[in-house]
């Protein structure tokens, strides 16, 4: 069957799902949409999924959306180079971390690069820095768990890493604008702050295929 | 190996485990937490679960938190009765509307239920007016889907129906309350706003076990 991707360009949902094609070596047409256009809200689009959302990704006649089960399906289609562990122990695990990870630190993270990427820091800087602590707490849980082995949930790279990996960028990336000055002490930089996390981030960059999942206007100078 | 749940009365989270240990027919013991003697946040029970949180579930020495972790976890260790379905495609619909509930309707489902079991409606009216109108609309979609199918995805229960039941049933008791009088006008009767998610309660009530799970405090007369 042929894969589509609907994508956009920093969107840490649609990243996860790039890094497991790449990572199960799959094909697949990209279909980027420009969010300032409003593409991912055309008729089309909605008609895929109504809530306007990416990523969505086709099979052939089979539409899934929601990066979770994008990735769940991902694995149970393709199992090559399983994402969700080989054992059941593994693969509570995985799931497990991944809930934690969206139940906890992802509200605040999102929290963050949002005000940051549209400029309203000042507004909030006590609020920002409540979530800043309750990510840089969630941070450190993972440090711990990367201090001990080379990816988040055991010995291979698993869908674990590829949820919460583009978040971890996207907050790298919105703490190093000057805006948000006040906010980033508490995390970078990351190489004294979270060496584990630092060398676990270079290890991601450093697999086949990685390029291709970066954010195409996170290449160009910024405005 | 031997199977243990830590839960509490009345927690949705913890009652979708035991939806699915019963629909799997699996003998479990069952160590129920009392909330207000704070037994969630013993020694004992952070040491399995360093948030505090149920349900846990032991499986010999194995230790599982996060009930979507919890339900994957039993449905890849014990397939039989699988509740992630039979084929990728219907895994993906199955993850797809979890996460999607999880991610639209639970914020408002707890913003509601919250309120209403601390009774601070009147305080937050607007708001939580606001949130029934997140979860009237969400409910309208199950609707959709249950006046097609007598399951939310597809010919069977499945993990999706034991993610949101829980939800409904506390909705339903918070709405029940006269502090909530003036919430419940968009929801309730289901019978007549809802009557193919009113015929789906019914027929989970008449799972076998269900009264098993069932919360042990719900049975009481109200204070």
């Amino acid at each position: 069957m042929a894969l589509t991707l609907y994508w956009a360009s920093g969107s840490p949902f649609a990243w996860r799902v790039m890094l497991a094609l790449e990572h199960k070596k799959l094909a697949y047409e990209s279909q980027l949409l420009q969010f300032d256009k409003q593409e991912h809200q055309s008729p089309q689009m909605l008609k895929l999924n109504p809530r306007g959302r990416v990523p969505v990704l086709k099979d052939g006649d089979y539409v899934v959306f929601e990066s979770l089960a994008v990735l769940y399906y991902l694995d149970t289609k393709y199992p090559q180079a399983p994402i969700f562990g080989s054992t059941p122990e593994e693969a509570g695990v995985i799931m497990r971390v991944i809930c934690e990870f969206q139940a906890y630190a992802e509200p605040s993270l999102q929290k963050i690069t949002r005000a940051v990427f549209s400029d309203q820091v000042a507004d909030h800087l006590e609020s920002l820095t409540d979530a800043m602590h309750v990510v840089a707490r969630e941070a450190r849980t993972i440090e711990g768990r990367l201090s001990k082995e080379q990816w988040i949930v055991g010995a291979n790279y698993s869908a674990t890493d590829m949820v919460v990996f583009p978040w971890i960028q996207l907050l790298r990336r919105a703490l190093d604008k000057p805006i948000a000055a006040e906010l980033r002490g508490r995390f970078l930089p990351m190489e004294t702050n979270y060496p584990a996390l630092a060398r676990w981030i270079q290890r991601i960059e450093a697999l086949p295929g990685y390029d291709r999942t970066y954010p195409p206007h996170w290449r160009q100078p910024r405005q």
